[in-house]
């Protein structure tokens, strides 16, 4: 998805793709295939480079100095860390004054459950390295269950490999996400902020901006991720997730998960925004100046369109599927990656814009579903 | 510009190239080198494609057939055969009833100074086929002027290849443009009509919608379009260039130059419509449903981007370039193709929307003016 606004501003991207055939090996050449852990390939990749970047921030720490060593690396390691570790980035914002989930670092069942005494049942556990739309991320509803049963078992081989982050489970109302840019020079931009919602763990589906959402909360939130993306000298996107909660008759955030790239909730901006998140990301790992992060309708809705349950699925075949939505709504911008169908899979993602919010959540959700294979009209 | 579009909606395009460094082949693969007189080249890259379409209409009628028998050409040989010879065309749209200069076959300055009597002085002589950009046309002031003179002698050379098509100057008003898409199963979609302005028989800015139009003439307009389409065949998407005149204080239209593909008129859409001109091109010889050509704001204004005079200039240097405009208008959106920079070639556009005409306009000029190194600051 960067390719159409590297196109468009004359920039030539080249990718190290993990394989031949992953979706931006599809669009962009060249595209040497390497691992995100092979130091030969990613030096000689970044050699080529007069700026290297990221769909995904496991790049390890050393390999980022050595590619830091031949060209620029945005965002750079002392950021990226931050995004690879739950508890250093627990730490560093907290340290920032950062509204966050209670929290701690346990090395043991007992640890889990001397932090429940504290923060109360239940307790998510989490991997601080390596998770990804829900895994890595475990719910422990009570001391009995740290003891045996399912969860004792993976607590056994998670904590085997070292500490992990213990956090309260947060009652929030809904989820929320900042979307914010950051250039090396420190100019920053801010997307609205947007209102996500999972399924399975999977962002499912983003309104921008986020509905009945006050100004005051809206501006906390932002301010929240500019201070974060100053506070970890982030360059390019961050998009921070938040839990909205209500605590005592307060409506407040709190933040969830970081992340330092273009990311799944900021998807909508591409047709929604003047300045897309992947033009936004290109500036800002550039250094050039920001565009306008200004939505350019009322409301814009994105659903993510995932691999169906069944292989067998009617609307496996893109082309019939485009023949309805695009007949059904000539206003529905589709997105699909070029990837194989696999059952809950994110295959693509669905846009549309509007001035009535009902309307284009409709609009949006019956696109994406059809696509899917979940509806058959 | 095709190549965004096609990345959005999945579908892989391949392009062949005239040369491995043409715009389309750096960010397009795979990009087989063949020209397009190349009947090999041509029915071997067709093979390869579920459907072919052209960024050019020179492409001969018997190489279309033969890249017709393998596989879905759109537009077909008999709709571009109206935008290969302006003879041809006249000659259909006439026959469709639609508003054109007063023209006529002239095989000789003979014929010129007769077709002259009636349709007064001066007239505009232009070659049938493979004129572009103001190449192939030539105004002749006076029956003198036929005799002797750097006229006389380009329309000698001209004549001695074949006929030639003498149309009146219209004394037009301003420059509008209609453009429209078809599919081969006929549906069809039209985006409101613009206004153009050339520099030296060059598209150097559109304005859409064309601001003082009153609904009688742009409904009129895009009728005499949908008509061309539905009259000639036309697939994919078509431009229709047009004279405002005004006659005996009746403003109406008549129709100058058609192109089967998509047009400089039309870049305003990648930014301006909800679809652009390029995705609704590839619905269309797809033969996928449609997109809304709605526009996305009040009013859009492009201008092109045009080599500098002189390859000194300040702005030859890009990243530069991005640092003044970007940083000067942030809501400015940058397309630049790639190509080496020659005097007066098109290097690229900007597009810039909004709700004040005069604003956007003067945003969109500057921008423009300032890569093209024609101002300073």
């Amino acid at each position: 998805m960067m390719q159409p606004a590297a196109v468009a501003l004359g920039l030539r991207l080249r990718v190290l793709a993990e394989g031949p055939d992953v979706s931006a090996a599809q669009v962009i050449t060249p595209a040497p295939v390497g691992a995100a852990s092979d130091a030969e390939a990613l030096v000689a990749f970044a050699r080529e480079c007069d700026a290297v970047t990221f769909d995904h921030e496991h790049v390890p720490t050393g390999l980022l100095a050595a590619m830091a060593e031949v060209t620029s690396v945005q965002p750079g390691a002392e950021a990226l860390v931050h995004a690879q570790d739950k508890i250093v980035m627990r730490e560093k914002l907290t340290a920032l004054g950062v509204p966050c989930p209670r929290w701690a670092r346990v090395a043991s069942p007992e640890d889990v459950e001397g932090f429940a005494a504290g923060a109360g049942w239940p307790v998510v556990v989490k991997t601080p390295r390596g998770g990804y739309d829900g895994k890595g991320v475990l719910v422990v509803d009570s001391a009995a269950d740290l003891r045996s049963g399912p969860a004792a078992d993976v607590l056994a081989e998670w904590f085997a490999r070292g500490e992990l982050l213990a956090e309260e489970r947060v009652p929030f109302t809904r989820e929320l996400a900042a979307l914010v840019a950051r250039s090396p020079s420190g100019q920053a931009a801010a997307w609205p902020v947007v209102e996500t919602v999972q399924r399975n763990s999977i962002c499912h589906e983003v309104t921008a901006p986020a509905p009945n959402l006050s100004d005051d909360l809206a501006a906390e939130a932002t301010d929240i991720a500019l201070r974060i993306a100053g506070g970890l000298g982030v360059t390019g996107v961050l998009a921070v997730e938040m839990f909205e909660v209500e605590r005592d008759g307060v409506v407040d955030v709190v933040v969830n998960e970081l992340a330092m790239r273009p990311h799944n909730s900021g998807h909508w901006s591409i047709d929604g925004a003047v300045t897309s998140q992947f033009e936004q990301h290109l500036r800002a790992v550039l250094d050039l100046p920001l565009g306008s992060p200004e939505p350019r309708a009322p409301w814009t809705v994105m659903v993510n369109v995932l691999g169906p349950a069944s292989i067998e699925a009617r609307h496996a075949d893109l082309y019939r599927s485009y023949l309805h939505v695009m007949a059904h709504d000539p206003g529905v911008k589709v997105h699909l990656y070029g990837k194989e169908q696999r059952p809950g899979r994110k295959l693509g993602h669905v846009t549309v814009y509007g001035s009535d919010l009902e309307q284009v959540r409709e609009r949006a959700r019956h696109a994406a579903a059809f696509i899917a294979g979940e509806i058959d009209e």
